[in-house]
């Protein structure tokens, strides 16, 4: 991957003479950038550009180049690729578009690029895309000219869309943020995101990484490359409507859409998920501060009000104000008037005019070791004031620097003194102090995903998989729904308790079945067609008479009858009516980017109200089910409060943690859904009420 | 007021020749400003500034000024106010520190200041604040230099803080948005927030307010002006911390904090609240766009990532993207090259070159009377496009001005553009289109507050008044709960249902009250100090065989023994033990800015877990009781779902009429909280389980 971002030469496939043309602008990027290696213009008419010969062909260059940038059209690349392959090139950057997102034409050409990439032993990047950009050799391949430059530093892009990559790019430079490579990944054909991940991970240059992703290629690598970074990741997943609306079909769905997964899989990773590019641009000004170690802030402010608001801002993020030591209270008593600064925190040194005084609580606070962070309003200033302010603010970030404290400045007022900071001094600042707050408490989810405990080590196996895989042999090619009997037979099998049943046909058989069971019972409706039976009135709850069961029967019969399609088989479960404990949900679901996860929350009918679902990527080990289990809002009435005993959360663990080896070892389930489980106080165990299982592909 | 804003001369009082001296500022703003009228420096030292005479004493000038600004120190103000009374001076602003903010001796120097207005019939702005800015008439007198001028507007600042007050000024400014008047009204001794904005609500410069405020002085005006208002209100209500802090003692105010009460009566009163300076900067934006008449968006933009980011923007804000119109589609279909322009939206105009298509296409959007809202991305565009590109921006908003359709505009890319905008169109914009989508959600609630129903027209009153002043006379003196037997009867006395229950005080009368009610019953300790009852073990449940009784008695006789203080008198409610329904917790609270205000909820074990609890400020008819019901979560169960009955909600919506009648006919009773209220199905009512009712000045 490294060769994509340091070529010593580099030839640009479809330049020619016309100021229209758009391969003329990647040559004109490389010069502007100050590329430091060769550049090769190359076009099929020839001529000159910027003082340099366009070359007819590849095969006319005067020698191989390291790389190759190809903005011709979408059907000419193949023999392009053709070229390199014969001069030897193992490096090709396609912008053009006109592939696969255009439609089955568009497909085949990836297709038969795909074939020409495996011959030749290239790898490429795009096609339909941005390219590539390396501040650290002037790299730059874009075929539109960016609004802004941005000065080298630490963050890396890489983007779905070139349009916001430029856009992301024209605000680094606006917010004195300094970038060190860029990638548009397009339609991406060969290397993906992942590939790129990997390699920015290990790059020297790099300090932080923003992707910005439609699609995600490959979650569950995305995700082992989040665990194993050493630096931060930024994601901004859009393109959730999308997402959301092609699952909501089902019940489970409507909860755990796919933009939830994403969340899960960046919670469980340590990869910080943005909702915006505001976001990011605050979280990266924050994260390259020396890292936080605790929760403890001081503010130091010119302005009350401006205090308040930053205080307000703590508040709402968990962070704390301590009270200021004593020796940072004598020293500003020492210094100030009496009664004229009051020694707390937020410190609002208001209309002092003496900005030595604010140096030297400023050194106080980056030697108190019982502070973790320094929160700065810088102004309003007057005219006269600006050259002492400024100085102070300079000494500041210095001792900053040397005590490495995290120090977050917001410029309050004198808008303009912002470039000071961010041209004179090299540090960007906030534009208002509420969020230097909220990006600096994306920095603690940083800091607090640096002690995510490993995953599961060894994924747990199901203990009777022979069987659970004799259930599942008859549907082989069933795409959908299991009918009830089947998905309680497979629960069953798999190792979790259900109430007693029995499946049954007629009258007498439910009778004789509520008799053996023991009264009271329910009756359900089991049939391919009966999936949402509740809803068809396919479900009789606690029958207390023998009496009441055929009748019962006779009732479904009917539902039956004038719900299912002519010809279907269908049968009645007759199952115990239990009462008592508490409804949850447990259920799994697989994802197309991320596989298999496990969804826990309040079940019955709670599950609308509440939504209080949470969701854990497979494999899932006990103590993992547990974590999952108590990041739902009910799992305070689960630990029992207000002396009530204690729900058996260890049975409802143990139950996920099959469903997870469950969904790991037979592919061909898509989701389980157990609503309701009726979980019982601690050692009573719980109990599957109802099963729906959907077979096929997610 | 308006004499506050429109003075033809004003003195300022505290100026000297000392280049640091504060007063010599106002000088200087109003010079700066263009102050229309005549400015007459004042200051003991005599002297001249910017080439006036600084005059040595109110009482020495030439004649008497419409208005006096005065920076002198605290204590000479009175006297300084008797100078006024005698020339007449009828608008005094006070800027001076050093009153109720610094302690007692301050407090006693503000009674002292009122004292003299209400000799003289003089009118305050101030002390400890900013002042009065009027950009019609040059009118500036804040003693700081601000660091921007914003253009003349409609936006009007009412601040609370001088430091917020003039950073919003130097981001409007920044922002392009106009500006009218601004007040920072300090320790709001005479003049408050509410004076001004019912003068801006009538001002015809002003369009929109801005409040900043750590405190509200009288919550319950600021709602009528917000119904009566007939443009738009922002409240940044700062300070949340402190509050909740203050508040958060009690069970139900842990929940019900203050920041909740301020919600609820801005939507109550359609006043926008706003959570920082960006909320407000990109509401006031979107505010000045023609009002929004529906949901139903289009976005044009040049980039699809862009438009992917809106999309995402819009699903999660409500908003529709309705597809083209066939019109509008054939339109682009008879412009473009096949295939290129997809012709949905968002629309991706992406690589067209030629902007005389986006203003084709934009003009048809503005006549389209199916779309509600334009959403436009401008950029990224190159230098050369630059002068097509600015004429097409120029020409959309015109049109959008035409046909009054909101246009909102967000600068991709190429940042500077925006100066274009904000300077030369006189438009301002955003810089993310995500930040376009929030502001315009907020503007649609806007335009749905004005469609509030108006207030409950008499106020309910309590049908058994008597009665229950009967219950409340012997606690005149009472400041904190009642014990639970009086509680129960106050509730049963205003019309509400309970259990059967009977106080009792020895083992023999429980087990004969028990008898009476019939089994099940439960017990309830009853005592001063027995406010947490279930936390002390003071409460028996479900108590099933009349042996059980005395038995329970015996234990909670132990309980009063170990825990209440000697002495204390105490009984036990025996009161029937009620099963089914669904727990609710209905309540009511007295707050110091709003006054009473309706609590409803999930109640029982729920309230923590759901937190799903609505409020609503006294009064309340049924309607509106039916209202605040509705906004929980748990709605959706009362109603009914899946088949079941619905609940009892007409007797819910019942006791919270009643309850609000209560509150605001005995301003004795602080809190009540009826939790659990178990509801029934519909025509079955509620019964009230426990009561809590607190006593005492909110």
């Amino acid at each position: 991957m490294k060769q994509f971002f340091y070529p010593r030469s580099v030839a640009v496939v479809g330049v020619s003479e016309d100021p229209a043309n758009l391969g003329r602008n990647i040559v004109s990027n490389l010069l502007e950038f100050g590329f430091q290696g060769t550049i090769r213009p190359v076009g099929p008419r020839g001529g000159r550009v910027f003082d340099m010969d366009i070359f007819p062909s590849l095969l006319a260059l005067p020698e191989a180049p390291d790389m190759v940038a190809v903005l011709a059209p979408a059907r000419v690349v193949p023999e392009i690729l053709d070229q390199c392959g014969r001069l030897g090139v193992k490096r090709v950057v396609v912008e053009s578009g006109g592939f696969s997102e255009l439609g089955e034409e568009g497909r085949r050409l990836e297709e038969q690029v795909r074939l020409k990439l495996r011959e030749h032993g290239i790898r490429m990047m795009g096609p339909n895309g941005l390219g590539v950009i390396n501040l650290e050799i002037g790299l730059c391949l874009p075929f539109m000219t960016l609004p802004a430059k941005p000065r080298l530093g630490g963050v890396s892009l890489v983007c779905q869309s070139g349009g916001v990559g430029s856009n992301v790019i024209a605000w680094l430079a606006q917010a004195g943020l300094g970038m060190n490579k860029f990638v548009s990944v397009g339609n991406k054909l060969d290397t993906n995101e992942n590939d790129i991940l990997a390699f920015l991970l290990e790059d020297p240059g790099t300090s932080l990484i923003y992707l910005y992703m439609e699609d995600l290629a490959d979650g569950r690598r995305l995700m082992e490359l989040g665990r194993q970074a050493n630096k931060p990741i930024l994601l901004h997943k859009a393109n959730i409507g999308g997402l959301s609306a092609d699952i909501a079909r089902s019940h489970t769905a409507s909860m755990a859409v796919d933009d939830a997964v994403v969340t899960a899989a960046c919670c469980q990773s340590g990869i910080l998920r943005v909702q915006s590019r505001n976001e990011f641009l605050h979280a990266a000004i924050a994260l390259q501060q020396p890292p936080l170690k605790g929760d403890r802030l001081v503010v130091l402010s010119r302005s009350g009000g401006e205090a308040v608001v930053v205080a307000d801002a703590c508040q709402k993020a968990g962070f704390q104000l301590p009270p200021l030591s004593p020796e940072i209270v004598a020293l500003i008593q020492s210094r100030s008037r009496a009664g004229v600064i009051k020694p707390m925190n937020p410190l609002d040194l208001g209309d002092i005019f003496d900005f030595t005084l604010y140096q030297d609580v400023a050194a106080a606070f980056c030697q108190d070791i019982d502070i973790d962070a320094i929160i700065f309003n810088y102004g309003p200033i007057t005219d006269v004031e600006q050259e002492p302010a400024r100085a102070m603010a300079r000494k500041l970030v210095e001792l900053a620097r040397n005590y490495e404290k995290p120090l977050l400045i917001s410029v309050i007022g004198n808008l303009a003194e912002r470039d000071f900071f961010r041209h004179d001094l090299g540090v960007p600042v906030f534009s208002f102090p509420g969020e230097a707050i909220r990006a600096l408490a994306l920095a603690r989810s940083y800091c607090r995903c640096q002690l995510l405990p490993p995953p599961a080590s060894s994924p747990p196996e199901v203990p009777t998989l022979a069987a659970v895989d004799q259930v599942l042999t008859p549907h082989l090619d069933t795409r959908g729904p299991l009918v009830l009997t089947e998905a309680l037979k497979l629960i069953q099998t798999l190792g979790l308790a259900t109430p007693g049943w029995q499946a049954v046909t007629s009258a007498a058989e439910a009778q004789a079945a509520a008799e053996a069971l023991g009264l009271p019972v329910c009756l359900k409706l089991s049939a391919p067609s009966a999936l949402h039976k509740s809803d068809l009135g396919g479900v009789l709850l606690n029958l207390n008479s023998l009496d009441s069961v055929p009748e019962g029967f006779r009732s479904l019969e009917q539902v039956a009858g004038a719900n299912l399609p002519p010809g279907e088989a269908w049968q009645v479960v007759v199952m115990q009516h239990i009462e008592g404990g508490m409804e949850v949900i447990v259920g799994a679901k697989r994802d197309r980017a991320f596989g298999p996860m496990l969804i826990f929350g309040a079940g019955g009918i709670w599950v609308e109200v509440l939504e209080d679902v949470a969701m854990r990527l497979a494999p899932l080990d006990l103590a993992a089910a547990h974590e999952l289990i108590a990041e739902t809002r009910i799992y305070k009435i689960l630990q029992g409060r207000r002396g009530q005993p204690p729900f058996d959360v260890a049975s409802l663990a143990q139950n996920l943690v099959l469903l997870a080896a469950l969904m790991l070892q037979c592919p061909q389930i898509k989701e389980v859904d157990l609503n309701p489980v009726r979980v019982f106080p601690e050692g009573q165990g719980s109990l599957t009420l109802d099963a729906r299982i959907i077979l096929g592909e997610p």
